[in-house]
């Protein structure tokens, strides 16, 4: 953190919230992008760099003569981490505050396990990570982290996450000021991952239309990361986007939560093995007995490698569970009108024909307005999305917080 | 308009945006709700004031000594006209600029006669009332108007809307600017209720916590305006909200839309209609058929009034429409998680049955966390919902459009 002043007046504080999706930016870019004047930049951006908050990059000679002094976030401030957690899985990303990466980990976990092994295991990657890029923890800038359930973003507790019974009500914040002096923020893993993809969308400059979208997590679980005018919707208490409970068939089979025929129930990755192993004991698909015995194991992986082998059981139960997919996502397109949906998590990358299955449900069923300009594919960072999004929360998170906005004269 | 400077610095023309939300506020609140400090609102205010864009309120004495004056638009800035197309019926309502009800006009009427028809009704309605109260074309400083159907909100054109298929690409703009110097801002009629009710909820003060909701219109058509972040949320291409098109039953009758089993299909006015005709020809209800006669009509207005007096048949149709307007509510709560859904229109008014099965059938669909909070009732405006935020449109669009922000020094 710089030695200096370190209180932000509203202008110099939306300054650096606008630079931190923008890629290392001239002063000129920046006045197109917040609106103030050239003088006016010109006055915030002196302060700013005198205050140590940023610092220039080098200028290089063009064919057109020397190009401008790009901005960035001064690497005084610290590093940030990423902590982005899933039912099944854990990665860990460390940035530079730009959000350059310069390392990650991943391990496999259960959050089933509850908090204690977690957090354990975490905290090794973590050290293990920050050890080996000569971080102190007094280094670290911001820390981020998405949890696979719903999160009451405001007090980061977590609040009857199905998936994780016995997280509820526990207080990640708490356990981190333990350990490092930087703020923890904490959010949905797919609010994260929308987050994440909206920093790639912006940083790219993909396109301005892109400030309405979704991303669908398609995994163990099932949810949805909602962009709304440009930035991720919550809700009223924290919970927007949980379509894994959405009913699907009030004829189907009953999820964990209570009710019957949700789309988690029908289209998630333990629904999706369930159905496969029905299809190895009836005898239907020698090609998924085959994968089960060479693999010792009968999830997602042997299915879509079974699909690929042109297995049609398999090919069946990819395309059910599309279907169900794209039957939900189509009533949203309805209601919210996205101009994307990006699919991620296990469960989409099952191959071409999951993708295909959602497409086709969706295009049938939603309304020509809300469908002339959509697009559905899969995520652009793929796996990536939601470190990058905890990272880009670490960073919004710290920069509010260790700013401590000062009041205007 | 004022006759002196009309251009606004962006600070001006956001206290103005603010202040358009409130009821007379002094210059204290003003500074609370803006983040200015009270130096700065002061010499804005003056400036205001001096350009012919606010007027004073007269303070009063109190108990504590002088109250402090109340600020309000200028009532040199015009009048405001808020125009609320219905499917079946038109409002149109004359406001002050502070968006006071000087007179409304109700008239029946059929969207899908086409503009032409149309149009020249609500021209009459208009004339009759700037006319009685002598205000001239040239007094009146902003239109606002709904429509129930589709509308691309940037340019103000209807698409595709199945209600009207007349209208399609017909440009409302143009037309009224023939008649009028001031501009016409265009919206569905849904989006416009929850722009009013976010209005009266916020200039009441009724609670910082209603940024979030949903307004739901139950009639010949069904529709849902999106209130995110304290804004209407239109979607990438102004669809947001179309519900009435999401599936509520796969084996259902097929909608005019093309698709089988929408919700409009099996919830709307005419589907009420349609049931209680059948309950009437196959002697099921003896006593809708009684109020057929006496009425010489079969609506929602007889299957209503049949439900009061206790028949099984007509509560039984009440009941299963309300039923599946929760089925689909409850998904959407799951996805957007909001603080309230507030119902509107004919269907909704059916009595206290229809209110409880949406009720219901929610709470029993939707989880813990999304519903812990969420109020499902009537709208706080009852039919005015339409015409208030007609107004509201009107006066937001008036000012951005006549302001003509002024470059930044």
């Amino acid at each position: 953190m710089p030695t200096t002043a370190l209180s932000l007046s509203r202008d110099e504080f939306e300054l650096l919230e606008k630079l931190l999706w923008m890629d290392g930016p001239s002063r000129h870019e920046l006045a197109a992008r917040t609106g103030h004047s050239k003088s006016k930049i010109a006055s915030l951006v002196a302060h700013l760099l005198d205050d140590g908050w940023l610092e220039e990059g080098e200028s290089q000679e063009s064919s057109g003569g020397r190009r401008p002094t790009s901005l960035h976030l001064s690497h005084q401030l610290g590093f940030i981490v990423g902590i982005d957690l899933g039912a099944t899985s854990v990665d860990v990303v460390l940035c530079d505050v730009n959000l350059t990466v310069l390392g990650t980990r991943t391990a496999a976990t259960s959050v089933s396990l509850g908090p204690g092994p977690v957090l354990a295991q975490i905290g090794g990657l973590l050290d293990d990570l920050l050890t080996c890029h000569g971080v102190p923890p007094e280094g670290v800038f911001g820390l981020g982290m998405g949890v696979p359930g719903p999160v009451e973003f405001r007090t980061g507790l977590l609040i009857n996450p199905p998936l994780m019974p016995r997280w509820e009500g526990f207080n990640l914040r708490e356990h981190f000021a333990a350990l490092f002096e930087a703020p923890l923020a904490v959010d949905n893993d797919v609010n994260l991952m929308a987050l994440g993809e909206l920093h790639h969308v912006r940083q790219r400059g993909l396109g301005t239309d892109l400030e309405n979208f979704l991303v669908v997590k398609l995994g163990t679980g099932i949810g949805c990361g909602i962009i709304a005018r440009g930035d991720v919707f919550r809700g009223a208490d924290g919970a927007a986007g949980d379509i894994g409970h959405i009913c699907v068939d009030p004829d189907g089979p009953r999820c964990y939560c209570g009710n019957p025929g949700c789309l988690e129930a029908l289209a998630g990755a333990p629904h999706i093995a369930r159905e496969a192993a029905q299809a190895v004991e009836s005898g239907a698909s020698p090609i998924l007995a085959d994968l089960a015995r060479q693999h010792g194991e009968l999830g997602t992986r042997e299915v879509a490698q079974a699909a690929r082998l042109g297995d049609p059981v398999a090919n069946h139960i990819v395309q059910t569970a599309g279907s169900r997919v794209g039957q939900v996502l189509a009533g949203l397109v309805n209601f919210f009108n996205p101009s994307q949906i990006l699919l991620g998590g296990g469960v989409a990358h099952m191959g071409p024909l999951m993708l295909a299955s959602v497409r086709q449900s969706v295009y049938a069923r939603s309304l020509p307005l809300s469908t002339r300009k959509l697009r559905i594919d899969y995520t652009h960072l793929q796996d990536a999305s939601g470190r990058r999004g905890a990272a880009v929360l670490a960073l919004r998170h710290a920069l509010t917080v260790q700013a401590g906005l000062r009041g205007e004269a």
